[in-house]
């Protein structure tokens, strides 16, 4: 595809166009996958979670410059509907992050959220590996780390920073969340605020107690990322976690199970489009689906019906052979 | 099915097992929904959302006495992890419910959060239909509306509350979580707090800027649900939307379109649930899947080669022909 080569040979505008395709999930995707698959690089992937409000982009920003100053290149993923780099807060943020937008190193992409309801697109995944293919170093990807599909993204990246803020109420939240068991590092936030080395202290305990496996022991960092306070720590506790991750052979594991994640999660989807096309096509299952929706017939009876032998097995295996041979 | 016979006679245990076996999606489930989808009775749901601290579960426990006092019961689902109904508050809230626990005619079942993350179970939906066909006249569905798992649960309910608390920057947050095109109803709780009316202001111009529907204007009230002001008023809002959903069509359409959408999630489990069992087993297809796992080819074209006609296909129709007689 010429648009991938564009893109591999560094073309800034080709990777956009790109992105745009993968986020809205177009008909182009899997040979978009198939044609950036064998370059992919050696991106690093760093998920930032944690609630509203508690500077998660102010923790991308400065650690970005960190990481420009290694000579490196990052690129942003913003999946946070209230980032300001998707442009969900306020104008002073905005500007500044303006210093990456003028910096050729750094590709900052805000998602669209999906449908109207303002949640994660499940296609993050598809344009992490655009960025790595396209041979950035670092990808940040932020996040609220609220619902499923958010935590399943995380699932994509290699270290997670749980950000929190010392607020009254923030730990058991974040437990109840599940923050707490994706977390390869906390950060305390705006650590100047009271509170904060209470928050540090429960967080170390919390971990201490529940750290039976002995790879990796959690670190709790304090920062005050809008004073540039602690980024450089972190950033050292994310490489620390990276060389842990790669001498146990933790992150060749998981690079595995994200491949067997895809192709399953690839099979699912081509396997149900091509059954909701049926249903839609074939005048016996769409007299099926006219029973449901009037309520004669459950839709447990229903499906049974559908996917009996001799009905839509027999008509998908004819649709399919029509569309090319068997071989 | 025996206990499905004994839960539609009215044993409360009975429920309470099946909602067990529904909310972890068992095998059983298909024969269960099949079993009960006769005896939907005429339950009507309200689902209550909003961010964590809204005061969700007293609204909810308010509304359940006014209900109670009406003589109609009540079935309550708490998937909202930090609802002192499923044990996630303080020791205060949990002992104020159990005035419900007490009484028979309100039957309180907490969910289970889904795998690890805490996030709220896509099986929600069912067991809204087991409290809809032991009888229940509302069901209320507590929840924290953040996710897109949520929001999705959301398309099970018949009116939704969106419970909102005088805190600054909670419209601007309320807007991106999607909370806005689901509310039917907004409650501005914790009124006595400083910043209510303005709160209230500026939902009602929101809610008239976008209302293009003439059909239904949201309404936007203010509640103290501790001191249980404003909710006969709520509870007279949400009978309101009823008829109104009654009176247009509207709710006969809603539950056509659940229907609907019932019949495809089951074809679409089954079949990829065959798929997986499949991969699993065919030992050409297993081969395709270390390959992924290995790197040696890449998710999209292997999703080509297991789903070309004659592999898949032909062991798949194959399998399912062992299984049951083609009619």
């Amino acid at each position: 595809m010429e648009l991938v080569d564009e893109m591999l040979r560094g073309d800034v505008l080709s990777l956009a166009r790109l992105i745009t395709t993968v986020e809205r999930d177009g008909a182009d995707v899997p040979r978009i996958m198939k044609a950036i698959y064998p370059h992919l690089g050696k991106a690093y992937c760093v998920g930032i979670t944690g609630p509203p409000g508690a500077g998660k982009s102010t923790v991308v920003d400065r650690l970005t410059a960190v990481i420009r100053q290694q000579g490196l290149t990052v690129g942003i993923i913003a999946a946070d509907p209230t980032s300001p780099f998707t442009g969900g807060a306020v104008l002073g943020d905005r500007i500044r992050m303006q210093q990456h937008y003028l910096d050729e190193g750094v590709f900052i992409r805000s998602m669209a959220t999906r449908g109207s309801h303002g949640g994660l697109p499940r296609t993050t995944g598809g344009v992490i590996k655009l960025l790595n293919a396209f041979g950035k170093d670092f990808i940040l990807v932020e996040t609220v780390g609220v619902g499923q599909t958010e935590l399943d993204i995380m699932e994509n990246v290699d270290t997670t920073v749980v950000v929190l803020v010392p607020e009254a109420g923030d730990t058991i939240q974040t437990m109840k969340a599940g923050l707490f068991e994706i977390a390869d590092i906390f950060v305390v936030n705006k650590a100047d605020r009271p509170g904060a080395d209470n928050l540090v202290t429960e967080l170390q305990m919390m971990v201490h107690l529940r750290c039976e496996e002995s790879w990796w022991q959690v670190p709790v960092m304090a920062t005050e990322a809008i004073n540039n306070v602690g980024i450089e720590e972190l950033c050292g506790q994310i490489e620390k976690h990276r060389q842990t991750l790669e001498e146990t052979g933790r992150l060749t594991q998981r690079r595995q199970e994200q491949r067997r994640r895809e192709f399953m999660e690839t099979v699912e989807r081509r396997v149900t489009d091509e059954l909701f096309r049926l249903i839609k096509h074939d005048e016996e299952l769409g007299q099926h689906m006219a029973m449901v929706e009037a309520g004669e017939i459950d839709p447990y009876s229903a499906a049974d019906e559908v996917l009996r032998p001799g009905t839509l097995m027999a008509s998908w295996s004819r649709q399919l052979a029509k569309r090319r041979p068997t071989s």
